[in-house]
Order: structure tokens, then C-alpha cells, then sequence
């Protein structure tokens, strides 16, 4: 057996005779009638995306999450995903604990990996993940009404401080590492979402520029205040040293959900917020004028840019 | 305007209203009932499937035809394609070229770019592209029967011999390098073959290999003689002088397909091959035994590996 075949069994995850599994020139799937797909693909580069030092497991996990965030933002339920892998050596060790993780987190999910390609270079993880969602029922970006509440789900800057202490030598604590390596897709909140939210889309560009996509694709404008934005003990300690709200609203690789709600669907949001166990907190106001407005920032933060 | 916006605005190409384009966390569509998915990705790094001096319009081409030429094995219909690109820097020309071929050959295939992402790095291109087939007809490596008569289309070793030549510091002649830089994804033929062909596959990674994976997947065996393999004059005169024999049966990279036909449909295939203008050659027979044999063939070949 040479060195390619052992790779594809590594995440040859279902039986040969399951139609959807790897190994045709195509996987074939049957989506159910009355359902849209919602398909997004995202890449991490070593060096770019996940220091050199990254484990394989974090950068597995790490690889599908962020694409499982992007289904999160459009309500859809997660149905399947294909992997293209480039590698620069073959590497026993890192494949069992890369495949194993993804392996785990595709359970959680219940997303099957239908096909994938590996090649050899630089190491880069490229994810194209499918879910489904009920026809003209997908969370928009474009549907923010003016008078919306605006929320965000659970804490800002936390992946993006323990990246800055990475890259100055510090060891991050263990839960700003983990919300660098092991972000939780909040696929269960977006569900929830699908006709309470009017607007929504997911914070891994920062909230500024995130919610700014809203805006533009809403045509419509924003009132935040700073003091509202939910901060873990450790971004508050990070704030009262260094004053740099850019972090938190423009440091990027949150992985939380920012929407709109309807005054009218507000006492429904309280119903999620209990039934999931999520923090839900509301951080402004949908206005008419097409302008982003934060209450207390003094300066301008530059968002994460891809070049 | 940031270059990221900019390098968006090239493969934004349907309207701002367009529900499927580009711009949201996941792009939405809808599929007809009755219709499977088809979907499989492929990605072309520089230095290892093309060389660093290829055109951007050569790249862009071969990187989506072998990725629709995936569907073609299946028999379906293009749908819809997701881009992740990997670029070193941000060069408009080169951008410019890139969109412009990307854009005219999924317009001739009539396949939508829906969601993709772009990073900084060694280049690389991912596709996934997505097709549909009705239900359960798909063309399946699996289906190959005992008698099915094998066929494939155009010639084999075209673009291995380019391959060849261009990494000797040799300039391959025009033909040669049609088939190395834009081969043809033969969407129409795969299409044709819904209910005449049983199995049907691919050749990427050469015959010998790809024939291999129809046999392995069906449990059978196949005949096939050297001299019925069809080749161009430029492969004749290559065999002519080394009797190389292993460019054309692994040499790779020939997105022709491979497929078997019952007897009683051959009569079809004929009716398929003056209404497609395409050239089929019979070059060999499904047998009950599980092995390859090659009649004329004196040695084994390398086939092309990944690692």
C-alpha cells in the first residue's frame, strides 16, 4: 500500500458501500425537498491562519469549526463537507491526530465528509462545508430592519488577544487558548434563530467589519455602545491596561453570531438564551441613517484584512 | 477600496440581488426534486501541477475543466463551483486573466462561482464543483459488468508527454500543449452515457490506474491490448523512437473518460459518437477475472502518485 492510499484511509470514515463515501470521481448526495443548500468554503494556511507550532488536532478542529460558523450564520443544519489537504511530508503521527479530531467534531455535528483531495506542499486546509435550511427561511445579511435589537452571542476578542500573545512570546491562558484553537460553531443558536432573527452573520472578521456587512447589505445604520459589548475577566483586565478596543471589535476569529431581532421577537430570544445555556447580549440598535455608530470609541480600528 | 474588496470584485459576477452570489456567510441555492448531488474537488499548486511559468489563463482553465471533468465521469449536470485561492501577492493583470478564463469556461459549462475565499500564500487553486444527476443513474466506478466492452474517448498521453518535454527545457508543439494547459471536460459525452455506459470513470491519473479503480470497485477483471489504445500522431512518434508505453497508460492528467458498455447498448454509443463528433475506441473487455491484463505490455508502470 503506498503512502497515498494510506492517506485516503485515514478519512475514509464510512463503509465502501455507502454511495456518499470517498472514492468515486464524485460523491452523491440527496438533499430532502423544500430544503435550500448553503454552502461556504474557507482555508487555513500555516504561518497565516495557526502558528507553525499549531497541533494537528487544533488545526483540524479549527478547520471545520470556523467553516461550521458560517453555516451557524444562516440557521443551516450542517449535512456534509469536503477536504482538500496539502501537506508537506507524509506523517503518520499527524494525520491519526488530525483525522481523529476532525472525525469527532464532524460526529458533533452529524456532517459527513464526502470527498477530498490531498496534494503536496505547504501546509493548507481547505474546507467547503454544505448544510441545508428551509427554502426562503436562511438568516440574511441583507434583512436587518431598522428598530432591530442588535446581539451578539457570548464574548468578543478572546482568539484574537491569546493570537496577539502568541505572536510576543506569551503563553495565552488555557480558556483564551481554547477559544483560539477550539472555537464552538454556534450551530444550535443559528437553528434557534430562523424566524426570531431578521439579520444575521458571523463575528471572524471583528464585529465592526462584520456587523458593517449587515449594514451595507441592509442598507441601513447602527448605534452600538462600546460599554455593552460582552468581555470574558480577561479582556477586561487586557482593556483596563491597554484601553485597545480594537481587539475586541476588530480583532477578528470570534466564531460568534451578531443578528437583528424584531422588538416583537425579543421575549422568544429569552426562551433560546435558557433553553441553550448561551450568552446573548444586546449591544445596540438598528437605525435609518447608513452609518455604524459606537458610543465611547474615540478612534478608528483597522479590521483584519486578508491581504 | 482594500485589495481584499478588489480581488472580490473580480469574481463577483452575478448582481448584488442574485441570492446565490457571492457576499453572504454561505451561498444559498436550490436543487430540482428528483436530482442527486454531485460534488468532488481538486487543487492545483504551482511547481507540482502546473509549472511557476504557466499562464494565468492556462491555470485558471485546467483548474476548474479537471474539476468539471470529475463531473463528467458521473454523468451530471455543472451546477455550481466554490473558489479558495491561495495567491502570493495581489497582482491585478494577473487577477484580471485569471477571472476572465474562469468566468468564459463556467459560462460555456454553465456553472455558477457561488462562495470562495482568498488567502495569502504559495499559489494554489481549490475547486469544488457541484452537479446534479436524477436519482440513482449516476455513472458509478462500482457498475462495471463481465462482457461490458471498454472504451475511451479522444487519445491518452498528450498532456504527460507536454509534462514531459517542458520539464526536459523542451517547448512541446501546439496540440500537446492544448491538452497539458485547457483539456476539454467531456460533460457532453458523460451526460450521453446516462443509461448506456455502466461504469465510468475519470482518466486523471492515467489508465492503467483509473481502469484499476472501475475493476476494484466492481469486483472484476479486464482484458485490454496496447494496440488499440488510441493515441495522436505526436504519441505515435513518441512511442516510435522509446516504446514509452507507460506515458500513455500512466502517464496522467488526460481528463478523457474511461468507461464499459453492455453489448446491447453499443449500438447507442454509436448514435453518441457521430452526434458528439467525439472519438471512441474500444480497447478491451470487462473479464471475470480480477486482474488487469494488458496484452503487448512487457513491464509495469509507475503510476502517477500524489506523495
Amino acid at each position: 500500500m503506498n503512502e497515498f492510499d494510506l492517506i485516503e484511509q485515514y478519512f475514509n470514515w464510512q463503509g465502501d458501500d455507502d454511495k456518499s463515501a470517498i472514492g468515486d470521481d464524485c460523491a452523491l448526495l440527496s438533499i430532502e425537498a423544500n430544503q435550500q443548500l448553503a454552502t461556504s468554503v474557507d482555508t487555513l494556511i500555516e504561518g497565516v491562519h495557526f502558528p507553525p507550532e499549531t497541533a494537528a488536532a487544533d488545526i483540524a478542529y479549527k478547520a471545520l469549526a470556523v467553516n461550521l460558523s458560517d453555516l451557524a450564520a444562516m440557521g443551516a443544519t450542517p449535512q456534509y463537507f469536503t477536504l482538500a489537504l496539502t501537506l508537506p511530508e507524509f506523517n503518520r503521527h499527524w494525520l491519526e491526530q488530525f483525522s481523529s479530531v476532525l472525525k469527532s467534531l464532524a460526529d458533533e455535528y452529524r456532517i459527513n465528509l464526502v470527498g477530498g483531495d490531498t496534494t503536496k506542499g505547504k501546509l493548507s486546509i481547505t474546507i467547503n462545508v454544505t448544510g441545508t435550511v428551509p427554502k426562503g427561511r436562511a438568516l440574511l445579511r441583507s434583512a436587518a430592519k431598522v428598530g432591530d435589537v442588535i446581539f451578539v452571542s457570548n464574548t468578543l476578542g478572546d482568539a484574537a488577544l491569546a493570537w496577539q500573545q502568541i505572536q510576543q512570546g506569551i503563553n495565552p491562558s488555557q480558556p483564551l487558548l481554547t477559544q483560539f484553537n477550539t472555537p464552538n460553531p454556534q450551530i444550535q443558536l443559528g437553528q434557534a434563530l430562523l424566524g426570531v432573527a431578521n439579520a444575521c452573520i458571523d463575528i471572524s472578521d471583528g464585529l465592526e467589519q462584520d456587523l458593517g456587512h449587515i449594514l451595507h447589505a441592509s442598507k441601513v445604520g447602527a448605534s452600538i455602545n462600546l460599554s455593552d459589548i460582552p468581555l470574558s475577566q480577561a479582556l477586561i483586565a487586557y482593556l483596563k491596561k491597554t484601553n485597545d478596543w480594537c481587539l475586541p471589535l476588530a480583532g477578528g476569529d470570534d466564531y460568534q453570531l451578531c443578528f437583528s431581532v424584531p422588538e416583537a421577537c425579543i421575549s422568544r430570544l429569552q426562551a433560546i438564551k435558557r433553553q441553550l445555556g448561551v450568552r446573548l447580549t444586546k449591544i445596540g440598535i438598528i437605525t435609518q441613517n447608513q452609518q455604524l455608530k459606537i458610543a465611547g470609541l474615540d478612534k478608528t480600528c483597522q479590521s483584519y484584512r486578508h491581504f
